[in-house]
């Protein structure tokens, strides 16, 4: 059973539910794990190491309607998907304020705008606003290939989008930094944050 | 109508529902909001100042069944409140990793440690290893004082459980530092924040 959002967007956080998958070519390090369920899995990874502590949200929910079946059991009866009001991942890593998205396309030669929401895209300007690091995760899944795009690259061309609906993989590869799978974590994206202050270091 | 979790703790985070609350004693700046809702709105404020970027995070939630009454709208029919692996808010203060929790006593000579999960110490302990600034906010009701408290001394009292299980009001007001309620934003932690950072630069 999959479950959208009113915008249709896929809702993924339900680990004890049985998900439906569409079968797809599984790439190295992929076995059957969806893309955020490798994020989590290195998350834990790098949390039971203490080599960063980076937590995704819980799904924003409004509740409605509590029902209490037994004494001192809440059961949640009526509820709603709410949109989020900020990305999905943050954390602290080296005393860093580390704040991501993580999307996935189908697309091979570019990454649509629509799948990021204008107040995340707000959201991101605060960030960096605050100097915290920001970026998004693109998974172009029919290619295998994930980048570490920096926030201030998306958030550039998100505001030109009357110029194009969508970010050339090109671009991504020139100004993000591609993550190779692996198998832990599978998602090795700290690596990636000190590639990039390696290079922006002042 | 008030929702509690399994442990009996107050659910508070539900803006649209009518709650039941007991009449209390409005001290100065309190008018009726709970300290969670004046913490919230005190986000707020920092955030449309381009201050701080800080947020609670969503209550976690365990989606068991969704039905969709109408096309494009899921309702969820069934779920359970989760207990949170982590503290409530988090975010970024001038490239400085913010994390802390709210709590609140009606005791007037010491805090109780039974307000704090085992897991939440942990994950303070991780966010400190990683050079996070992590911290408790202590609202004593029923004396209208709130401290920040900075989770250092919390662990290490905490650890020390066999010795008393609370921990005293004149040891706060040493280690911690009094937070003086206002009008906007209700609960100035960012002043706190800075006066931590004064006293504890190298």
């Amino acid at each position: 059973m999959s479950f959208r959002y009113p915008n249709g967007t896929l809702y993924h956080s339900v680990p004890n539910l049985k998900k439906k998958q569409t079968p797809k070519k599984s790439g190295f390090g992929k076995r059957g794990m969806s893309f955020e369920e490798e994020i989590n899995q290195s998350n834990e990874y790098y949390l039971a190491r203490g080599l960063a502590v980076i937590h995704k949200k819980p799904t924003p929910v409004q509740i409605v309607k509590v029902d209490y079946p037994q004494r001192s059991m809440a059961k949640i009866t009526e509820a709603y998907f709410k949109t989020a009001s900020t990305t999905d991942y943050n954390g602290v890593y080296q005393g860093k304020y580390i704040d991501f998205e993580a999307k996935e396309t189908k697309n091979k030669t570019s990454f649509p705008f629509k799948n990021f929401h204008a107040h995340q895209i707000t959201h991101m300007e605060q960030v960096l606003a605050q100097n915290g690091f920001c970026f998004v995760l693109l998974s172009f899944s029919s290619l295998s290939r994930i980048f570490l795009y920096p926030a201030e690259y998306l958030i550039h061309r998100y505001r030109k989008q009357e110029e194009r609906k969508s970010i050339k993989l090109v671009d991504i590869e020139n100004e993000g930094i591609e993550i190779i799978p692996a198998i832990s974590p599978r998602i090795p994206y700290l690596q990636a944050i000190d590639e990039y202050f390696k290079n922006h270091e002042k």
